[in-house]
């Protein structure tokens, strides 16, 4: 017996795509690997109807995301008070180029993703946060560096924000222009677009008897 | 007789940089090198205290900033009802490797904009609107690419959003380890994050005999 459970989440108002439904997606395997892909999340917030969006780096824990920051901040705060906030990540594959500038494009990757969180109290769930982290970064990092001191955890607050709605939206292909356009006689494509890591910069202050470890080399 | 004149944009409390302010600048050059540097914008809004981030495609015109979309997208609604919004810009440059796990960074450029705006109206403001982003997106390519025709100027909005207040934000440089910490046996640098367009992809459907013109090969 074949066993099928892929897991969704709600399509809510909030999170239902309206422009072009086709292109959304609910599954919790397409918003999760989307999430993990993305090296930043920008976290919108309001105060008092005054909306901000922060660039902060994440790592997802199942379906809760934690983000660290210093205890002052505005964010970290507002989340420990229980704001709902909206976390929304983009990867961006390809600029996509029609025959007619209206149907310019890009080929991504997005989700959008709603939730309220708490802030970890506990040093040893602090201390999972920052490895999970480390590990998504740079897997074998954590078992080369110096971990957080007992002073270090307690003056960092990581929130763990959980997924109550989300919703992916992906394009990916060719341009699309309309029938009559495929006629004119212009360039049409996709430019697609790569990111990397370039040559390391060692630390001016690094003792040059150090060498590159293996897994930098691997990032 | 030298002229300096360089503008700022005000601090005010909610653009103001508040953790790590050495890292602030609120010089337009500054600002606008990077928000035009940028391929996407997270709008952020507030619909009844429910904030919303939507990764959109923008192209900077003096101190307004142009959004296209559907004539129903809750986003250009809600700027056109003059709705206050928080543009977020981020350039990652670098992820910073300390030899302490809760020193590892990134290095970036940000920029956080507030404003409101308005739908634009006229059809030559609007054409002018795309022609920026054109210009923006593939230098050369709005003298080779069919132009908005009349009916679909009336199906796409364009929104004008008006920065009244913004912030940089930039970090550069190598990791920031504790004093103490610079003794310990660990590798520590920077891996520089590189973006490019790859091979570029022809549509199926490009008749054949239609090169790849030189401005699409410059991008």
């Amino acid at each position: 017996m074949s066993e099928t459970c892929q897991q969704e989440f709600p399509k809510s108002e909030r999170s239902r795509v309206d422009r072009i439904p086709a292109r959304g997606r609910y599954d919790e395997e397409t918003v999760f690997s989307i999430i993990d892909a993305a090296p930043l999340c920008y976290v919108g917030f309001a105060v008092e109807g005054q909306p901000f969006v922060m660039p902060t780096i994440h790592v997802r824990d199942g379906k809760r995301l934690y983000f660290h920051g210093a205890n002052k901040s505005r964010l970290i705060q507002l989340i420990e008070l229980g704001a709902s906030v909206c976390m929304t990540f983009t990867l961006l594959d390809g600029l996509v180029v029609a025959r007619s500038v209206v149907h310019n494009s890009m080929n991504y990757r997005s989700v959008v993703a709603f939730g309220s969180g708490a802030k970890l109290e506990k040093d040893k769930d602090k201390m999972r946060a920052f490895r999970l982290l480390s590990d998504k970064l740079i897997p074998g990092r954590w078992e080369d560096c110096k971990h957080p001191t007992q002073a270090e955890l307690d003056m960092t607050a990581v929130v763990a924000v959980t997924i109550e709605d989300a919703s992916a939206k992906i394009r990916t292909g060719p341009p699309l222009d309309v029938e009559g356009d495929y006629e004119l006689p212009f360039w049409a494509g996709v430019a697609p677009i790569e990111t990397h890591y370039g040559e390391l910069v060692n630390d001016p202050r690094l003792d040059s008897a150090i060498p590159v470890p293996g897994y930098m080399e691997r990032i």
